[in-house]
């Protein structure tokens, strides 16, 4: 799983803050004494499931070392509209300073976390897994990755670093989905997948006999996405993709394949309504 | 209008171009030779508004100095499915290798250009302006409000540092909004605005005799609004918040304020869909 | 105001030790036993206005995280040669690699606040409040314009992002003031205000009648200035510049203007004389 | 492969020349006129193989647009001792500013090119490669597995994020190797491998009906890693490891396993002779 | 002499354009045409040195690729009120964005130069040299020091990693000067030279012995430098330090010392005068 | 002595982390509960010297803040195989994911302080330091340097900003030793050093008459050598350098020059054997 806790998500974090405060939050400034303590909840205002709990301490550990968090609920707990998940203490100045941001952080991820469990939750009964794609809001890509996990999703490859896709394209230079295998293979460390991307019952056959360690079945048909996994029979990982919707996911996961990929459970999240009350 | 040709923004698209590519595309770097040119088309497959156009040269001049873009149209002018937008030819481990990046940035920038233009249509029978808020993804905030004024909105303050906004609780720690604001006057630069946030018609009152520079009907019936701007008669810029949908920001707009500001124009717009085509 | 404990400050503090320290300072190295601990005190040799001494902890903590800054004031205290404001206790090494860094922020921004207040005392008996510049030392602003406020002085807009200065040549580009006026207005936040440099009469009456928010006599005769002040008649902010020293900003302010703009205060300040004793 | 022209390499190679350069490089300041130009060779004094020639340009463009780098041959040619590899022409000051870094980078990277070559020659007969470990000299990381590829040896996982590897207390931990495999398999991308430790046959079938994407064979004796291989049968990779040296890494191979991972290859690879002369 | 060419310096830049720039100039993008060319020239309205032309170049390279500057002198030349030093061309907009940076750039820089002349040309007929100290501006000591050299002057030590100062309290711990300056030598590399601070001429004649490298006479009447001239007799450096003027230095310099260090020529300079006139 | 304290010491090691780390530590994080204690040593394996246990701490404080190191040696002493040098307990996957990162640094820098002290160790009967040049690796300078110190030897100048290095083709531009030091000295801080490479005795002469602070004897024989020892008479430093080996050390040392530098103790010292036993 995608981890908050590594160096490279707590730089973001940090420049989220930078962001929103720059050089000082003038109002704030104004009006509370620097000596003031305060405590407030994070209440929810929208039923769903929480992501990304664990950066109130992170962010708030950024604007003052004595700030207290308690949590009442983990990530990928349930939520209910109404449900305090979060008692913050300290610092009047850092907590206003820090609300937003904070905010900014748990409705994105909780929304992300929530949209992936709504698709999720209506494949339930087969075996596949939604995942996400690497259509990400540029430098929010951590915390996306780690919502789809919470969300019960599945993230899929971080970037174009830790695996290998190849496309109707590549097969096109290298002359066969064959071929194409082989030369990825030869390039890249042992330690990296090869997915291939498959557009037909005969490029499936050949992506498995290529060696393939992932085969995408893109915009496939359902009954041509049945005959797939029948034909792999649990040999290799088949990932689905294409014009997926909350809607029409229960038909691909219904015929068998091990993963479905789509980037509406990141892109068409929004936002979760939770609150700061003071 | 806030700038993408800044510093500051053209870094955070090279972080971005890090953040995807890592240390380096496995998958380009196996099949395409490094000396190969490609030409390659940016289309439009939904309608929409385009944004960020401008940033094609940036994210390509970051991996390759010689790639050239040609653009057929201007941030903020009405794009529709099936249009081709732009022209990118050059290195093609370069372009592959920026692809997702770009439409990335593109993809997301549209649609809130598109969402902002959408409410602001909604409204055009009134001089309402539609504005953004801080409730913006993490380090995308210069991107989202370049954006919002694309599609004809007016971004609201960039962050804590750049405008005052008074709430109830600065209302009660002074007192009063008279007292509150003179506090903040006397704390702040002279070049920065004040904004009251108020509640009914005799806080709207008291913010405009204690020297408000905007005025805030927070989740006001449009009736009070009417009465607020009736009484405040254009002598300092009113604001109207609060619960703002695509279906009812007509109403309040009815009431005559100068600006709504909505969240939802950011964080419910998603992507537009443009892809690049080879 | 600008605050000394955002991040943004914080970096910078950071990035001045660096500056100094390197890889490492080879004499205190040299010298002093890793665990030894001492005692100094932060000790004025000059008259003045005290400003950063928040500083000491954010400069101390990055070296050595059991340091203790004990202060006996708070910034804009005056000060008086031989008085002791602060004891620092801790790591001989950690104090003695940061002793220069502190003194070069304490003894700047001290400086400016000391000349800020001269300028301001110098004006007292009217109601004008001096104020900064853009014209500060590069990658120092922060510092500076915190210094003004602690100097009883105001700080200008921090730079080109948060306020708008309509000059004569896009005075010139438009046609008109009014022009000017609502061409920037139609183009930047509702947040953001406006001031427009005037050079006569004519052109102060037709940019209150614009709406500019703020309305800069620039190097007037002072029986201009008043004619200004009283036509405007405290509708808006009113602020002077032009050649202001310590001996004429008197003359000035006597016109009943709000702000009087100079460099001087920052770009003249010297250096203010403290040392650290052990 | 990894690349050397990712905007993360570059930022590394940008990183080193401020560590050598700093504020200035005195001496060539002091002798050499800002505009002369001159051209200087690059030439081996050893025999081996050269990689990281694509970093002159790198490195240069970063001192004087205009230097020119002229090369005679490509990363992972064989280069004999009094071979010209490459000229450099432009900026005097630039050329030897930059020239100690350049030839730290291209002994390092070619010492492992070339010792990695003499591994994988001295197992030619066999159809195992030799591979790097995470034994990696601290922000060189890059560089070693880049170089790696060329000596003709491929890089194993880049860092902790791109695969997983199974060792004995994870299996401790669960139990089994069995429940091991299916536990990080839960929680981790589906693109991502999963690498088992064993040391000893039974631990490798269990291994392999775990679904492990890689066996590592750890410091087992040749018999039994022929018989590990024996039973794979090629079904998945099998790589060997643990006290791996150049005379005996020809024993380790003819047992048939695929991978041999090594970190002498990097770690013991020291620098080749290669010089400029102007 | 330190260098405005080096990467380090060149960030400095890059820091000081975001400060002043943050997320756009919103004058000028608010009047000036993205395409629009303009002339400008920097005129100098003060007498005194230039320094720091050549970040003209670098400047406005970060703002725009194809700005041209046309400089008519060179660092360390006069200067006259009045004289036009450089045109700049190219696009309005960058060149309006990135003015405020390069004159407070070359206005400091011009000023510390003209300062350390003066200090220099007041001690013409003799052989000493003013330098600067480490009291330098935090984040602008390669500037500083960069213009006391073209001041005429000569830059002291960067930082403390790069000369080894003994002070008092090092000569109390370890018990005398000789022995300090052998516990530093048997430190420290043996390219770094060492300074005493002495007091009166026991302790020269001691720090002489011990193999000091430079002798800094701190705060002596000018017949006891004289002395320590004398014994010293060319045979290793002698700084002269304490509270120097532009009016005490000549009679510092007339005891024949090599080196005279003041905080003054880099803390008293403020600004020249010189501005952009388009 | 180099510092590992300092924060640009520090800075590096943060980045080594991120290198390693990433996104996150998958193998960790699938098998570790995230509040699970342990408590492990590091053990070694292979006799040497230490160098580097202080940046167990540094290293750990960047993953968990509670985490604990107990160090029985210190850098400098010998350590035997088998020897428990420090123990570490805290949080399991904290520990865990700074593991290897720890064993890279300490390995690495424990081989070089290793290697100097048999260079130095070697030349034991004769009064020669042996140091290190600036072939360094890339990024990993301070840590080499500080490893230097630790074994017996002495770091060279840091960069190219802390000393000068007169070369044959600087003496041919500006015509002679002298006038080259002169030229030099007439530049520089008079804080930084002179060194000058030497063929031959005549050059020897020059540089010392020259004024050159230290002399580097290059690629000499042993009987060149001594007679320039001979003719110094300790008046300044001598440097002997050019294909120094651990064979051939004691020749160079037993001519009685001051230091011997070889890039050997650094780019030949691989690594020592030390692992962490949980």
């Amino acid at each position: 799983m995608i981890s908050l806790d590594s160096l490279m998500a707590k730089d973001l974090v940090k420049q989220a803050l930078i962001e929103d405060i720059g050089h000082g939050d003038l109002t704030t400034d104004s009006f509370i004494d620097p000596e003031k303590q305060i405590i407030a909840s994070y209440n929810v205002r929208e039923d769903g499931i929480i992501a990304g709990l664990s950066l109130l301490k992170t962010i708030f550990s950024f604007l003052d070392a004595e700030i207290k968090i308690e949590t009442f609920i983990k990530d990928g707990n349930k939520i209910k509209a109404g449900q305090k998940i979060a008692v913050i203490s300290g610092n009047a100045r850092a907590i206003l300073a820090g609300e937003r941001v904070s905010l900014n952080f748990l409705q994105r991820m909780s929304a992300i976390a929530t949209l992936t469990n709504k698709y999720q939750e209506a494949i339930k009964p087969y075996k596949a897994k939604v995942c996400d794609t690497r259509k990400s809001c540029p430098n929010f890509r951590v915390f996306e990755k780690y919502s789809v996990g919470i969300g019960g999703g599945s993230p899929h490859r971080f970037g174009l670093y830790d695996a290998v896709m190849i496309k109707d394209n590549h097969i096109e230079i290298t002359g066969s989905i064959k071929e194409a295998v082989k030369v990825a293979r030869s390039k890249i460390p042992h330690t990296v997948k090869i997915e291939v991307e498959t557009e037909n019952l005969d490029q499936v056959k050949e992506a498995f006999e290529a060696g393939a360690d992932i085969i995408l079945l893109d915009n496939m048909p359902v009954e041509m996405m049945k005959n797939a996994v029948d034909f792999i029979d649990d040999r290799v990982i088949i990932e689905a993709s294409g014009a997926i919707s909350l809607e029409n996911i229960n038909k691909s996961a219904s015929s068998g394949v091990n993963y479905i990929s789509t980037s509406s459970i990141t892109a068409k999240a929004g936002v979760l309504d939770i609150g700061l009350d003071i």
